[in-house]
């Protein structure tokens, strides 16, 4: 256990958050296995990655050019911009398949507790983005923690000067979510938000 | 989530047992924060064991010599080893801190279904110790599982033929264990090894 690069290792690997001390020394002893082919594939795509991964200038995106995929598809809705945490939301709306607006990444979320204000986030270029004047309608989708949602009022704040309809995500019970099992802030929010029948071919 | 080396990155790091597509994904969205000191310090610890990091030439254990501490330390038992599965073993013995003899790492059990027989496992070393004339006990450590125990009685076949006490380790209630929660054959070896208690002082 004393020997210096394999604790190096498994103590930079455990402060990767979902790696614990255990499973950073299981991933060690496998990229320490007698071929060496795990570490030099690692080493070599870690590499690359560093290299040619960078941000979107214009929505903050992981990217291997200045402007993204997304920002710089002309099949994708321009008027239609949909505010998101993190790339990892971003990622997750893109498996899903139905949003064919643009993004922005926000970096993080107003928080009193980890000290991040609304400096620590990527907000100068939403604002030139908005001043373009191409977004007609903002999709705020923070996700629905007291942080998000506070995020939230302080984005419809800062954009209700622009002309452009706001939305946040519904809230209420979700597909396949059992009623039993929900929390009372979900059941209230379903039933304050309660769909008139009517407006469906009954 | 088109964006090639980010792609890479994270299908390389799924193949880590214990690491899943989800958990890739997050950690490779960790390494990639703004400011790349977290992938520029895995890269640096992951070379620096890749180049140091060898298989010690007595034991099997990882070292940084081409013998590791354990054999080259004198105030170790040469005359008690122990046998193992692997470095992870190994560590875990280690961490319990009774244990002063020497190892011998196996690096792998004989298993069918995954076609191990034992040319693909560490006994050419393991004879030659055996032949050195200084171990005087093996304690095969290995798992209490199918693969384990076949291969401590192949070990077992092998090494009769030195002049050595040979044990395994013992077989019952783990420390802390709820009988109620015990499976059948766990509480059956129990029953069979059940200690005498005339041999306290009661």
């Amino acid at each position: 256990m004393s020997n210096t690069p394999i604790n190096d290792l498994i103590h930079t690997l455990s402060k990767i958050p979902g790696v614990g001390p255990r499973l950073a020394q299981r991933m060690t002893l496998f990229l320490l296995k007698n071929d060496k082919l795990a570490i030099n594939q690692l080493i070599r795509d870690l590499q690359n990655a560093c290299q040619r991964v960078q941000r979107c200038t214009a929505c903050g995106n992981l990217s291997e050019s200045p402007v993204c995929n997304i920002c710089s598809d002309p099949g994708r809705d321009a008027s239609m911009l949909c505010i998101v945490e993190s790339v990892s939301d971003l990622w997750a709306l893109e498996r899903a398949r139905f949003f064919h607006g643009k993004y922005h990444v926000l970096e993080g979320v107003l928080s009193a507790i980890d000290n991040t204000g609304p400096d620590k986030l990527n907000i100068a270029p939403l604002m030139r983005r908005m001043h373009s004047g191409e977004v007609k309608e903002v999709i705020i989708g923070l996700s629905a923690t007291l942080e998000g949602q506070s995020t939230m009022f302080y984005l419809v704040d800062l954009l209700k000067q622009f002309n452009v309809r706001l939305s946040s995500l519904a809230q209420g019970v979700p597909i396949g979510g059992e009623l039993n099992y929900l929390d009372n802030a979900t059941l209230s929010a379903a039933f304050l938000d309660r769909r008139e029948l009517a407006a469906y071919a009954l």
